[in-house]
């Protein structure tokens, strides 16, 4: 048995070569490459993503994987070798339903489609990627056919992401948390806005940099197993649990852009460097969903980022950097505006409170996309009629709009934006149960430390990976279900103090 | 036929994706990777040359290259078809004979290799190396052992990298150019040496870079297919023809370093962008030896870099860069220093007429090692020996002896060396050809003009890429053999002058 057992982590590690080499080729797309090494860079992808899918469904794998279970059922649940088996297994009966041609279409596709992207939004043109996206959503479709039995047909794509959820819990899950959001979001914006002006001075770049580096680093971001890069659209990868890497974007004209852009992508790698080192190049070593995923990284962002402790901590630190912007600001002020709530346009910038708003109107164009009652052609016009329904205003040009982005010009359409809600759903309940373990960790964070809260989300979740799916996970840490309760109770309670509601 | 055509151009597509995706594994790691990524990056870059490998030397290559022999022989030899064929068939007939665990144990080897080499030469400690360069002789050995029959165990080794040479070619040949080399020498090294300290001042990195990017794009550099990094030891590499990357070492108390280390590397990313764009992912889209890409990088570097008419030009663009620096120094005086010949320790470093001593000292170090007549532990005294014999000068420590460069540590020993000396010599019977078609070349040159030399080069040597053999594109270009007349006439008729010898 441990021979078998062998022989299929030879074969995972040499899968995960593969697939580290192909993350690296796409961070290196994002950040260095020059523009006209794309057509052959496509190619070098699409090759690599399709040998390491030919591999992972080898039928081998689907026989060492049967003469595995006796093992697997011998052992505990939580037994690293029985999660390895049960997890392999999991993804092998997934993949082994994609004929690797396919993958490699969609890969080649999806190169191309991220250039014309990359040409499009700065020209604020979408007819540059209209056709490509056309063909995105042809090939989601297709990929989601190659599971049929669904209930909706964004499921396939939804489960992908996030395992056990579908477009069905996840509408009724959004209408209920719709329903407590949009009073709270119209009690705030009927007041006069916070004054954020302060943050859109100029910040030069260097020491924007600088600062957010000392941030990370402080959260426990390690730079001997990543480093940190510039890119249009920020993101987290990793190559090995030894090399885990984040990107930043950063605005001269807005503070608050690239410091909590790099605590948001610090929050993913966290969770990533602090995997269990033994699952190395085995399908344990990630996260275990786009929205546990998500959970982290926004935790770290807007709990602990967004929180008035945090901003006793690093405000006078900013003042030190930025003295000729920031010395005549108040700490209270600075508060309030990195907490400033409005009806804005682009998800990624949008206040904790508002996000939501636009996660959903993503995932509900996601769904009428593949449902087919929506075009590619009338995308940009849908677009401006939810955000002037759902959130009150919306994009005078498709630059702000549809194509702000790289989401859909670089993956498949479907599945890839429940995972933002649910994370911060999650985080919320974890962050819960933190506080309960460790009362001082707000206290902790307002003197700039965090290892409390970094040693127990490691202890509870990061060094897990892959090992539980996420209802498993929240079951284990919160000793309950997926409850968007802790979430509704901390934005009520943070924004009701904030705006005396 | 033309259906096997094309079934032998996908596969060999595939493989150059692998190596593509491998060159870009390394590029990173000599760049940007983080210190513990090193651990699995060098097993990723083991998998894809083995992968590589396991499908460039799959039985059905085979079958296609003998299929497509009748194609071959019915085509003229220079004919794109025939040469892909031939070439490949070389390439097969020499890869099928080395077993994939043999390249993918190498390729790890050489990773921690590498490795150890960054730690060893900054603590001058031959020590942290020592185990690993036995290994790398043991596994040179081994390589060269799958090619029975040879004269000399360096000559497979020496093969791989200049076709159609071999240990005892070399041998004679060198002992002739070292015959007419080191009267020379030692006539200039008995007079007062040449003013260089000005070079030595301060230069600030930011404007050595700026500067070196202005003289490679003059040259023709495309950096809308390349790019310029920093790394311990310069290098060129290429992901395809439409990314090919060049490094640069700057030294801030030198000013020399970076802008001739650019030049060079320069010259050898010309020769890749130069390739007819058609032989993409094939193995035409290569330099066709060593020695051959060695020629253009040499040629760039010291026949255009180092000649008075470069001067003329550079010279006042560097003194409105660096006016501190060089405002009092005459054009002569720069001239002069940039050609200062002496007796020095580090071969990357050293001027044009003792740069090939470098070279033979280490051609024969390898054949030393190789025969067995020379061990590791022996090597660094060994090293110190030959040069106080051949140099007249020999290393205070390791770091600017056996250490002072990474050959050895990041690739075999034995066939690495001889290259840089047949590019001197190449390179004259090159660039003599280029000033018959064009005399005017050196008066373009002292405008800041390059585009008659590149537009030559390119028509007649950059863009057959591999179609040809060294020995064939010597007689197509200059109508002979290879010789050392017009090297040693161009280092006797400059030096003369130089020296009044």
């Amino acid at each position: 048995m441990q021979n078998k057992l062998k022989e299929l982590k030879t074969r995972l590690m040499e899968i995960d070569d593969l697939r580290g080499a192909a993350a690296l080729l796409y961070w290196d797309q994002a950040t260095y490459m020059p523009p006209e090494g794309a057509e052959a860079r496509g190619r070098q992808m699409a090759t690599l993503e399709r040998l390491a899918h030919e591999k992972f469904t080898d039928a081998a794998v689907g026989t060492l994987l049967d003469q595995l279970r006796p093992h697997e059922e011998g052992l505990p649940y939580e037994h690293p070798e029985a999660a390895l088996i049960r997890v392999t297994r999991r993804q092998y009966e997934r993949e082994v339903k994609v004929p690797p041609a396919f993958t490699a279409e969609l890969s080649r596709h999806l190169t191309s489609s991220y250039e014309a992207w990359v040409k499009a939004r700065p020209a604020n043109d979408f007819s540059l990627v209209q056709p490509c996206l056309e063909k995105t959503l042809e090939l989601s479709r297709r990929l989601a056919d190659f599971f049929p039995g669904y209930e909706h047909i964004a499921d396939p794509l939804i489960t992908y992401e996030d395992e056990g959820m579908k477009a069905s819990i996840l509408r009724t899950l959004f209408a209920e948390l719709r329903e407590q959001l949009v009073p709270i979001v119209e009690a705030i914006t009927s007041q006069p806005p916070a004054d954020d002006a302060f943050l859109r001075q100029h910040y030069p770049e260097a020491r924007q940099l600088a600062v957010g580096r000392e941030v990370v680093e402080r959260m426990g971001y390690e730079f001997s197993r990543g480093r940190r890069d510039k890119t249009p659209h920020p993101f987290m990868t990793k190559f090995s649990l030894g090399d885990v890497r984040i990107t930043t974007r950063v605005e001269e004209n807005y503070l608050a852009e690239s410091l909590y852009g790099a605590m948001h992508e610090a929050g993913h790698a966290l969770y990533e460097q602090g995997i269990n080192r033994d699952f190395e190049a085995t399908p344990l070593a990630d996260g275990c969903s786009a929205g546990a995923h998500e959970a982290q990284s926004r935790l770290w962002e807007n709990r602990v980022g967004r929180s008035r402790e945090f901003c006793r901590f690093l405000f006078p630190r900013l003042q030190e950097v930025f003295p000729d912007q920031l010395s005549a600001v108040s700490p209270d002020a600075f508060y309030r505006a990195i907490n400033k709530v409005e009806r804005s346009l682009v998800r990624t910038a949008a206040d904790e409170v508002t996000y939501n708003l636009h996660v959903m109107i993503r995932f509900e164009l996601e769904l009428k996309l593949l449902e087919g009652s929506l075009s590619i052609a009338d995308l940009p016009q849908a677009w401006r009629e939810m955000y002037r329904s759902d959130l009150g205003i919306a994009p005078q040009d498709d630059r702000d709009g549809v194509l702000q982005d790289m989401h859909w010009y670089g993956a498949t359409i479907g599945g890839k934006f429940q995972g933002y809600t649910l994370g911060n759903i999650m985080g919320a309940q974890f962050y819960r149960s933190a506080l309960e373990a460790h009362p001082d960790i707000p206290e902790q964070i307002s003197r700039g430390r965090f290892d409390t809260l970094l040693g127990w989300l490691r202890e509870n979740i990061y060094q897990y990976g892959n090992v539980f799916t996420p209802d498993e996970l929240i079951e284990r840490v919160t000793g309950g279900p997926l409850n968007i309760d802790p979430y509704i109770a901390y934005i009520a309670g943070k924004y009701g103090e904030l705006y005396s509601l």
